[in-house]
């Protein structure tokens, strides 16, 4: 690939409240996720995101989460489907009043935490309600966004089914099973902490289409569009730019999924 | 005039507790103020309320509120304008996704409560802060809007200078004095309760464009586009359906002051 | 048994929300479970409870939940153990402190929503991580106080093992399978609507020490302390008042477990 | 004076917002005024403070706010004093229930950000109901329990004509005018900054009883208990550190109001 989109998680201040180092993140990244007041983020943290992320032209997309601010949506709380419809369509809505407001609109969608998981975990074992719902938000909000999520899960092949556009998501430093599902965190090693082998991993994400698993094994076909960078600590933060820096160096421009 | 809006707050029903009889209520109106979920309303009720608005033909305003809801937004909260701007931005963005779900949009803005109130109190010191962020709110989002006013106050003038649509607003149940103001709540007779009283009332406000002040002379000069309506209440939805019914037997059609 | 308890869920309205007859119902149990801010009551509320239970002289219970008002606490939220216990001990000590202000204090503790059904359907499949957590709250706040269960259950053990005193409850109309498990909502027959039919049923509880199952047969041995009533609608209310009646005339006094 | 009290607010962070340095800020004072959920704060925050405090051997007091997260309890609310009541007693109980799990109780109440602003402004100008309110849910609670309150305030009149213990309360950074009222943060000077400046305030505050005003001469007179400390940043914190240090080196104690 000659071009890869970088995403993170931005806008999850709250009040009083600062998380992350959104503005030194926002200048690595191609697609912004922000929080939409549901896990984190409040109306004015969302206006100074989104002004923020166009500024630097950044495309923004929503972060919908289920509504736990106590527990920044990584909770699993148990919502019908209808719920995590109506809920998606909502935090969308409220997101996309601060883009319209500068003459922008939502590029994406992608769920946050627990949704995130149990969206693609339900999907696993056949119930695919919350995909549905998720889809349907999009749909009946926008039908030409994209939505993330997990590269390699079924997800993938329903949100298509359903007629919308999916970005397959990797992650930079988290480790994969030679099957291309994610090393669950609890087992030592599922998150990659150095920085040279993590900026070697996404450099051979891109320039040859696949993953090292655990094992050494490469994982291929893995269908991928965006890679997920953190951004809430200080390491984060300069990893997030040593893999801009070394993606720049080889020629690989970043660029969101949703550019032509 | 052969012609009147009718207007009320609804959807501000919220999980568990049921609020008011919106469907009874909505089949007497023109324009609805939907609870955006900041002083009363959650994403459920919002699309329930804005399918059965849309099903009766009611257009559908944003009702947005402080962030109060134990306290239902009554209570003022000393928000500076930045935050009165993205708070109102937020609930109308948020609600018009249900409308846009559904192929509609947004038709007036109407603050509530404590907002409504402190927006044109403050207007009325000569602070048009809150009342301009309001504004920037309407414009930011969506120019063609409607924003709904205290008819007579001074805040109808500065929305209208800032570019806005401005509707003005009379009430039904409230007793008024000579200059066009509200009595106080809290004085004697400041909210009429008999029915019939209030039918006369509306009659005579939309025939001859004048409103009875409380020493029983006519305010004449008013503008107003649209009278308020309540629905909290049994007796609140009959004395509706009695002014509805008695509008309609005059030959006075209920239709929403955006419509042409 | 010449005498029983009534508990029922109280307190449960919400700013400016009303949900149930607290006043009816309070007269005719011996003991409140009244909400604690989480998925419904608010200081106020809570303060207005407490101070009619207590001049009716109701014995007052905690009824902590999950934070989820929206959901009025009947949504599972995947909490760990620690924050259940975190949870429920900081509702105890709120709503404690407006029976202190009263010169009394709490008398028993009794789960609410989904976070009851977690606690017993988490031990019946041997996880006692949460009913632990609840008996820590209780037992660090007041080791004398009642923790209310389903009746026949593995949490009554587990609470007693624990050195809690444990009254188990049973339902006034919620049929029961011949095992002495509750016969689940979605099954026909589920709830028992005939007033006559629940009278007798809870005369049959009392008088006899016996549950009739939904077969006929009987259910004996069962170690129950207290009926549960409802009273959010008026058919509830009227039936509690039924119950009430029917077991005073029967010389069987309503009196709260924790009495002697 | 050979013994102070230093107090801080403390224990406000929020779920996974982190905010303070807490524990080396608790390890600088003798009365920590610990947020109650309204403001900042959540049970497992609650827990871990109160833990910390105690290890520590600092009193612990109730830091309760208007219900203003998003806000941080830095906006006045429109309450009225019923409410005040009500939230102050809700929040008293909820943090002592921690202390009670550990055998101990609180020491204090200090009302946060814009209601502590509120009940002394309101005070200023007659209106002595949220002094008024507070006091009650402080007596209805623990008549032995100490209320902190702006040194020089009519508040201090006030709680104490009401029979509570009331300890004045000079902050350390703030420069004040003669009449020793605070300069209001938009004046230039009304924060100082320089740390040596600092503590020799403090030093002359204790050792002499006295304030210096801004136009540098001494404000005598002046009834205090406790010194107000911050430590919502690194200098705060350093600050903290260095005045404790000077306090100890020229023998003077730091210990609570509260002990003999």
């Amino acid at each position: 690939m000659s071009r890869i989109d970088l995403n993170s998680d931005v806008g999850e201040s709250f009040g009083r409240y600062k998380l992350g180092f959104d503005e030194r993140l926002m200048a690595c990244i191609s697609s912004a996720n922000v929080a939409c007041g549901m896990h984190a983020g409040d109306p004015s943290v969302m206006r100074r995101t989104v002004e923020k992320a166009l500024s630097l032209g950044v495309k923004v997309g929503a972060h919908p989460s289920y509504p736990d601010l106590q527990g920044f949506g990584r909770r699993t709380l148990d919502m019908g489907p209808d719920e995590v419809y109506e809920f998606t369509l909502y935090q969308m809505g409220a997101l996309d009043a601060f883009l319209r407001a500068r003459g922008s609109k939502l590029t994406h969608v992608k769920p946050h935490g627990a949704l995130y998981n149990d969206v693609y975990k339900r999907a696993l074992k056949g119930d695919r309600t919350y995909c549905e719902a998720i889809a349907s938000a999009v749909k009946d909000f926008d039908p030409s966004l994209w939505v993330v999520t997990l590269a390699g899960n079924v997800t993938m092949e329903i949100y298509a089914s359903l007629g919308l556009k999916v970005a397959g998501e990797v992650f930079a430093d988290r480790a994969y099973n030679p099957d291309g599902s994610l090393v669950p965190r609890g087992v030592k090693g599922a998150v990659i902490e150095d920085v040279e082998a993590v900026v070697e991993r996404v450099v051979r994400m891109v320039e040859r289409g696949e993953v090292e698993a655990m094992d050494g094994s490469a994982i291929k076909g893995l269908s991928f569009h965006t890679i997920c960078l953190h951004g809430d600590s200080e390491g984060a933060v300069e990893m997030a730019e040593r893999i801009r820096k070394a993606l720049s160096e080889r020629g690989i421009s970043i660029k969101s999924f949703a550019e032509p």
